[in-house]
Order: structure tokens, then sequence, then C-alpha cells
């Protein structure tokens, strides 16, 4: 089958490779038919992220349908369409128990970094029951792939950390596709104003056709003034960090009001000055979550009732066999205007 | 002053009255601009309320402009354009501080019920700092009515006390103000449907319009049946009781979820059957609430951000000179579907 | 091997049984070392629960040691001792991933109802990994039968549910097993004043040794008074109602403070009045649950690191082949004094 | 009167100063019959604290009599024996309001820092009915200068905002007075073990003897080796930070489990390391918090229930007309085993 492989840092190739077959009753093959790239696979290809080694085929989206199940696997039939949770949960250890599935003693993010991805063919899924959602008959494929990964982090990491309530003024710094996916999904809790920032204008305007309120580019500087004068000097009620940099993470320290929450959603690779001479007196609670994708059933149901539109953050579609294509697209963004970019398999 | 008077069960007139005075340090006298009529105020007039005595000038809710205020009221100033609020709260005692003020001991709803109220051209405004809400310059008035009394009804005893989410199936049992109040204020959690259930179908008419996804008229029979089915059988995961009547309280028992909240709001003259000997393993949850208004801040913002549009509520207007007519329309409310009705004073 | 069988309404045997084997892969089969009665093995004896049918062997509460697994049981090894939880939880279906493993789609409260229990020498355990608490090495096994159910079920139905809060005053309406499950994790809250009701007068010596700080014996009488005077007319903050009678609920009713919550953890076999016509506009919160016995993992530590001694529940001990005469004192408990017995399998 | 008056950095007397005198009808004067030295006063005195200027009479807690009430004072009268919370609240406020009484717009913390405060025979107490407790007749004094600020400090910012639960592992680090605090209201909710960090043995010696059930002394190195080995390599559910230093903030960073609460509590002056590169997907909770003291009423009632006995955490007892050896001993705590010293006035 074709598989996308990485080959060490900096390469990557569309290999012919085998076919993944069962290795334990409770694995479920799936014959893709639909992924996408993440930001994360890029972060790998650079070499970051050492736990994937070469040779891996990438990708941790997508959805498919399901050719072959373990003798354990009983949610799930030969034939049925799902989506592919980016995070693989065992369902029975205290992580899983406690909804903390990003943490699972056996899996949590292992697709397409300890074990072999989704962006191929086939895709070998563990613990198949607590790792797939069935699709329903009448549902958008593509809209679906966004609720592999993309979705439940923007809601569980930035919007239900955040605590958005009705009436509040939320800032979004980062308006790539997980800022954009907290846009989406903050919008679920009636904020009064959701402001977003970002350097790349484009970027902004789709935040604006997606609803967000207002508006600041940080390439034309006095970013905190503006924020803070949006809101009338009390600062915002929640900061959504969806870049992940430590001068982002200190913005949202600038502008956030007394009693206000900070919710990471961004991938960090340094320390970050925390601000307590000031904050700690100001009863702000700061959250750090990888997406558990326990809400997927949730959000699904908001998607078919039509209350959540994911198809709004897709910009290009490709074959798998032009994933090279895909991923040139993708990795410029900001020269291309990508967003995500769904790939047929 | 012109003020619609109790007197005594069955009978009201529109009375010339002593306009009211300063008592206490902590009052406001305010100029009416706009009132209404409550559901409360016919039980009133049914002679169901022992605490109204005769004499008691009637309302609950309106905006005016603030004549004058005691020497410690800080929070407002001559000339000031303000809601007022359902309930009166001293700010200070125990039920207060724990936002009760629904239980305050020395207010709680007391406006047209233990003092004068609002259905006058001017009203006594007891512990005017914590009892009022200053209207933003450019708010429409009308709308600004709703958040006396019916938005925070609906919201707090209904919505809120429902724990309505995301994706959530909702019945709201009764389409008048309060049942509507309550479905406008879940649309900000995003359901994925909210069922209206009612016997008149005008009023479901109206729930359509303001997006109810499913309705069921009561007269057509079957019920339980339909809602079930709409539910696949599972049940609605939050059932708001917006009647006040032991057969509405029991159709919530009867399409409840495992799981599922029921949130009374409707005024219960009755003793209601508690079906324990089916609900006792179901994990329900039963609230009740007077409602307490402690959110009326937050609803202004989804009012002034345009979350929010209380005057879909608003069917018709009067005088207050024409308050007879006023109850007349609101008293026969399917005949005349009417909703909330304006007093102009 | 030896069981305790049901035989139709009223009767019951003790006789020798084949000894269950796998059927599933995420079967266990257990051989018991200790089991106990419950008061709802009491109700199928009445013949109350339909779902019990003639030859089911009795009991979902116990300790053990694993004799065999299935291939797919992860988590436990043969020889591994364990607590049996009454719930058995499949920990797939959408009720187990909400943490509501009462309603799971495949399990629930099975053992001892639809699939024979542990009142014998071995029972099977399906959807072991998830249905099974291994028990560290130096604990108690008397205390640990404890965490099968009722502790749990105190835990979860009436002290969780009831929301104890530090300085609260707590009611707990019947000073059985349940209620003083109920007595004993309440404590973990701080209250300040638990109030213990009950007709028996040794069944509240007993609640006084465990800390209760107040008594009221029903057969007296007047006991709203009693209770209304002991919280100064204020009502109680939590009432844990633990008898599942109308009039224990109707009494929870009674002495209720505004703002209050009214936890359900009896069995009800009617239907109850429901005083809306006072309740409406108390601010009153009422909630039914099976113990969905997620909270054992947690009960464990309190008990591991001594801030609860279960053994305090537990009045008498017998051999399994005894267990008629168990039954007997059992189910004469008042005649007995007995609490909680033990039998050793 | 005499009273402790700041005279610049380094400086402070104990001086004859004219008695306060009522200035809004709000006010209260209040005969102190007791007060306490704060570590804050330690800052001022070091000139850390710049709203803080020459001439202020210093101090934030105590107990007195009320001498002298304004005409709008409701709650108390003239005779009554209070608590001063070191938070004056308006109880009108927005922050107020939303039980963010650290942040109310016309008080917070401003006694003995913007206005004169609780070192001295008397004291006037703006917004007397918000900011004052009545202590009830057989209460023990001493113990209830500890709710003026040291307790509700240690419960809200510690206890209540790290989520203390049943069975939890916490560690506090610092076992001066407020990591103390902590540790008595961490007992509120049986947590399976409290293990006390800090460098002073007899502290710890202390905090031993009040339940803490594991020592760190960090003068013997490998801190974060000891703690990871006491929790089997897992970290602690809740780490209070209660010194206010980079290096126990980040010891709190080192040794968080995943899904872990970060309860700030140290007053801070520089920049922090926040090791977001390890912590984005650690599911992690930090907090700030000013006390707001809106548990003081539950924090009472557990005092006068015998569940939380303040007095342990006092060491020393002067005369008002001695506090400046008060400070002497206060100030070198180390030396003296001093944790909270009481001043008779």
């Amino acid at each position: 089958m074709k598989a996308l492989v990485y080959q060490g840092s900096g390469s990557k190739s569309l290999l012919d490779m085998p076919k993944p077959g069962l290795r334990e009753t409770t694995d479920a093959i799936v014959r893709m038919t639909k992924t996408t790239i993440c930001g994360t696979d890029l972060h790998i290809l650079k070499g970051d992220i050492s736990s994937v080694s070469e040779g891996r085929i990438l990708g941790h989206e997508g959805t498919g349908i399901i050719e072959q199940i373990g003798s354990n696997v009983t949610r799930f039939h030969v034939g049925d369409h799902v989506i592919i949770s980016c995070i693989t949960a065992c369902g029975k250890c205290d992580f899983c128990r406690r909804g903390m599935c990003s943490h699972c003693e056996h899996g949590g993010w292992i697709l397409g970094n300890t074990i072999d991805g989704t962006q191929a063919e086939y895709v070998r899924i563990p613990w198949a029951d607590t790792s797939l959602h069935a699709i329903p008959a009448d549902a958008d494929e593509e809209a679906m792939v966004m609720l592999s990964d993309i979705l439940p982090t923007g809601y569980e990491c930035g919007v239900l950390n955040g605590c958005v309530k009705p009436g509040d003024t939320v800032a979004i710094i980062g308006a790539g596709p997980i800022g954009l996916a907290a846009l989406l999904t903050a919008r679920f809790y009636a904020p009064a104003d959701i402001i977003m920032i970002d350097r790349d204008e484009s970027r902004l305007d789709v935040a604006k056709k997606l609803a967000a309120t207002m508006l600041i580019n940080t390439s034309n500087g006095r970013v905190v003034e503006k924020a803070m004068s949006m809101t009338l000097g009390r600062g915002v009620d929640v900061a959504i960090e969806a870049v992940g940099a430590p001068e982002t993470f200190e913005l949202c320290q600038s502008i956030i009001a007394a009693g206000g929450h900070i919710a990471n959603v961004g991938v960090h690779g340094e320390i970050v000055p925390l601000h307590l001479e000031t904050l700690w007196s100001r009863n702000i609670t700061i959250t750090t979550r990888l997406v558990d994708t326990v809400t997927t059933p949730l959000l699904l149901k908001t998607v078919i009732s039509g209350k959540l539109d994911p198809k709004q953050l897709i910009t290009h579609r490709f074959d798998l066999k032009d994933v090279l294509a895909a991923y040139d697209t993708f990795g410029n963004a900001a020269r291309e205007q990508a967003l995500k970019v769904i790939l047929s398999c």
C-alpha cells in the first residue's frame, strides 16, 4: 500500500509499504478514505519529536471503513464508517477511566508517532472500541476528519479549559487551524466578543468570516494596548494561546482580566516567563492539556445538528498520491492561504 | 401619580396614588418609563398569593430614570437609566452573599407583593445599589424590560439549573413567555435539539421562529411516545418545566433520559407525584429555584453584543393609562396570541 | 461448588452447583474469599425484583483470588487478590465513558441478578479489567469487602450527590448499613453536624460511635420539630435518604434548608409525594443515583491511608456453609443488632 | 490611643495617635481586643509595598468590640463582638457580587495599607456590614483572630483552588503559618497524604503534630527525588506553594502529577520560569489568588463545631504595648520558633 514515511529529520517519502494486519484481538484494520496533515507532522519532519523513528508512517487523523476486526472488538463491525481519534485509549487504565485518555498507560498519542499512522491506504488501530467513533449515515466525511484532532483540541484545551461563558470577552492568540477551531467551538457558549490576534491578515479575514468580533494584527504593534482598549481597560475573561511561543504566552498574561483564565493549546519547546510578581494577586487560572478526545461524541452531535460546520476550516484537497504537494502547501500556509488540507486515500 | 392597585381577589383599578418618597438612605425613587405584566400578577388577582394585601400597587418589572437617591446610594445617580430587578437584594445577608438573593433576609420578591410595585409612574426601590442595573447608552429599552424577570428566570431556573450542554437534547414544556425565555437562553449552549411542548399551536409557531427544532402539540396526544421517538428511545438530557402543573411535571419524569436533569421553573400550587419507584436508579437531578437575578449582568452583555434578542418576546404595547386593557390582553393570551406586553408609563 | 441459590419468592438453598468457566475472553473466574449480604438480596427473596429468575446464585459483593482469566484480560493476572465491584462495567459504552457505569449497556448491576453472583465458592466476572480492583498487599480483606457496594453507594449517591461541604449540617435518615456508610464518608468533608435519624436506638448508638453529632429517634415523634430546632429553624443543608419509603422522603422535604440538597439513596417501590407547592421557590436540588462505583479507587486510597475504617460496619461473621444462618441474622437486623455480616468462602 | 505606625522603610514606632472617628454612614469603629502580625507587615517594613505611606497604622487582622456604627450599618450593633476581615468589601461592586472581594472596587486589602489598620486600640472599618463577622458567644477569641486572614488564605488560595479531594496526595511547600493553615484546612477533605516541605526542622515538627503524613527537609537536598519516590514516581495531585520564591514554584512544577493542580499562595516579587516545554501536555492547572475571605462564615462553622482548631498556630502572646518585641519575635521566626503571635490590645 502507499504511505507517507518519515525518513529522518527533514526527509519523507511516499513509499509502498506492507499493508498492516491485526496484532491484538482488540485491533481494527481501517481502510483510509480521508486523512489530513497536522502542524505536529511538520514538527516531526523538523526532527523535533524524538519519539518518532525513521520508517514511521505519519498521520494521526482521518476517516475510513473498517476492513477487519479482532475477535474482541464489540462496538464495531467490518464495513463500518468511522472517525479515527488522534488519541488511542485502552479504556481500562486509571487515566482513561478519569477521562484523561491523553495519558492512557497503553495509548495516548501513538498514531504516526510510536506506531504507524493514517497517511496511508490502511492503518491498524489498537483498542478500536475506545479509539474509533461511528460516523452517522448522512454525515459529510470531510467534516468528520476535523473531529479526529483539531476540533476536540480547540474545544477541550481552549474552550472548556478556558471556561468560556455567555457574555465573556475571549481572546484567541493564533488564527491557524487550531485557533480557528477554538473560535468555532467558543461560539457554543455565546461569548459577547471574540478578539482574534494573529500576524497574518488573510487568517484574520477567515476569523472574521467565522464570526470573530474584533481583530488585532500583531504586525502593527501595540497589541496589549489595543486589547486593553477593546475591553475598556479591564482585560479579557479568557485568553487562549494557540501558537506555542513565549511571546504569545506572555501576551496572554498581559491582557488577562483579574479572575480570568489562560488556556494553553500551543505546543511549547521553551521555558516561558510567568509573571507571578503581578499575577500572584490577580486570581488567575492557567491550564495546559493534551487533547483527550473525550468530547468527540458531543462534538459529533453538534456537527450533525448543524451547530458546528467544521468544513469551514478546509482550504485544499489532494489525493494521497500527491501527499508531498499537500505537505508543501500546508508547510507554506501563509503563502498558500492554507488551513486544513484534505487527502483522499 | 397613576398606578394599578390590587383591590382584593378579582379586582384591580387604575388609581391616583401618592408619589412615593425616600424612606431609607439606601432607597432610590425611579420614574418608570416601561413596565410589563407577569403571570404572577394574574395569580395575585385570583387571590392566590396571600402576602399581597388590598391597596398594593402591582408590578415587579420595568425600566426607568432615577429621580431621587438616598444618601447611601453610591453606584447610581439622579438621571441614571436603569433596569429594576424583580428581586430586591440587600447585598449583605448570608443568602445575598451566597448569590441566593431570592431568599434575601430583607428583600427577595417584595415589589408588587409586600411593598408597592412598578405598574405606576414612580416606584421606591429599596437597596438600590444591589437591586438596579445601569442601562448602557445605546440599549433598546424594551429589550431591557425583559431583563427584570423573565430572562433571568428562564436562564437561571431553566437553563443553568438544567445544565444545558452543547449537543444536548432539551425539552421545554410550556411555550409561554417563560418557556420561550428558556428557549432563547438555552441556545447560548448550542444544544443539538430543543423540543418545545405546548397545547397552543400559535405559541409553538413562535417557538419554531425562535429556533426550536422540534414541536409537540399536547392536544394531539401521545406526547411521551412522540418525545421518546424523537430521541430514539433515549429520552431528553434536560427537561424544563415552565407550566407549574402536576401533569407537566409528570411528563418531564416520563421523558427524561438516565443521567438527565429536570429543571422546574413553573409556580406550583399542588403536590406532584414523584416516580421514585422508577427514578431512584436513573441518576436524575431535579431542581427548583426562585430566580436570584444574579445573572442579569451576564444577560445584559449578551443582549448588548447581539447574542440575545429579547424583543422577540414582546407582542403588544400599551400606555399605562390603558393598563386594564393590557391586563385583558395578557389575561387572554391564547385568544390574543399575547406573550409579553409592554406598558409605557 | 457450594452456592446460595434463589428458588423463587421466599425460598433459597445452599446447593452444590457447577463451578463457572470462562465464556468470553474478557472474563475472569474468581475464587471467592469473602462475601456479604445486601439489603437488595432480601428484596430479591421477597420476590420484589422480577429480573432475578429461579436458580440464580445470589450476591454481588466480595473479595477473592483470580483463578483464571480470558485472553483479553490485561490488567489482572491469575493469583491477584481483588475486590469485585457490584457494578460490572464494559468500559466502552457511552454510559461507561461518561462515568455512569450503573447504566452500562452490557453490564451494570448484573451479578446475582441476571447472571450468577458471589455467594458461592467461585464466580465468573465479565469485563474483568473494568469490574475488579486490585487489593494492596497489606490491606485488611474484610474492609475491602465494604468497597464492593456499600461504601461507594453511601459516598456517591449520598455524600457526593448531596454536595456535603465543610461546615454543613447533614441529616441522614436511616442508620442501617447504607446510612452509616454515608455517615462515614460524609466525614471526609468536615461537616459541622451530622444528624442521624432512625427508629432503632441501637443503630443510633452505633451512629454516635461513628461520630454522628446529633440523634433523633423517630419512635419518639416530633421529628421535624426536633430537626428544625437543632438547626435553629433553618433546616439542614443536606438530607440523605437511606431508607426508601415515602414517609422518610417526605421527612427530607420537611427539614431541608433553602438552597439545600436532598440525595436519595434508598430503593423505592412507590410513588412519593413531592411538595412542589412549597419547594418550587426554595432552590432545592433532589438527586437519585444507582451506584456507579467510579469512586472505588478513591475510597481504596482513603482506607489504605487510614482515613476511613469500614470494618466498623461489620457486626457478624459466618462461613459460607452457614449462609442460611447469616441470612437469618441479617434478615432480623434489629433483633440481632446486625449491620454487615461477613461470609468466609 | 496607642498604635504601631510605619515610618518609612525599616522604621516603625508605637505612638500615641488620634482615635479614629466615623467618616461614612457605613463605617464602624471597633475597639480592638486582639490582633496579630502578618508576613505582609514585614514586607511593608522592608519598603516592598509602595502603596503604604509613612504614618500609616499597620495591621489587617484582629477581633474587637464595636464601639460606634454609622447610620447605615444594619447587621451589627454597638457592643457586638466581631472578627475583622483582612479584606474590606463594599458588597455592591461587580467583583464583590462575583465573590471576588479581594478585587473590590472600593475596598480589598486596604487595612494597614491605604487606610489605618488594626495594630492599635481602635480602628475604623469601612463597609462594616460586609467586612465584619459576628463572633458566637462561646467562641475562643484567639482562634477567631486566625479567621481574619491566615485561615481563609490557606483555605481559599491553597486548598479550594488546589481542588484537594479525598485520597489525594498533597504537597505543601513552606511550613510557615500560611502553609500550616493550608495543612489544617486540607484535612477537611481527607487527603491520603500531606507531604510538608520546608528547610526548618522545628516547623516540620509542628507540621507533623498537625497531621502531615510525610516531611521533606529541603536542607538535605534531593527534594524532587524524595517527593517522587513518596508518590511511587507519579507525582502529587496538588502542590500548594506557600513561600513566594522562584525555586519553590519550580519545585511544584517538578513534582506535580499529570492532571494535577498547582495552587499558588505565596507573595512573589519576581518572574518565575514556567516549564511549558514539559507541562504543555501534562493537563496541569495553575492558580493564583488573593484571599477573598468569602469562606469565613464556613470556616467559622468548622471552628465552632470543633473540626478546626486554629489556636494550634499560635506560639507567642504579647500586649500591644510590647508590639515592638512581638515584631522582633515574629521577624525572627526561625530563631524564636514563632508561628502566629497574638497581641492583646
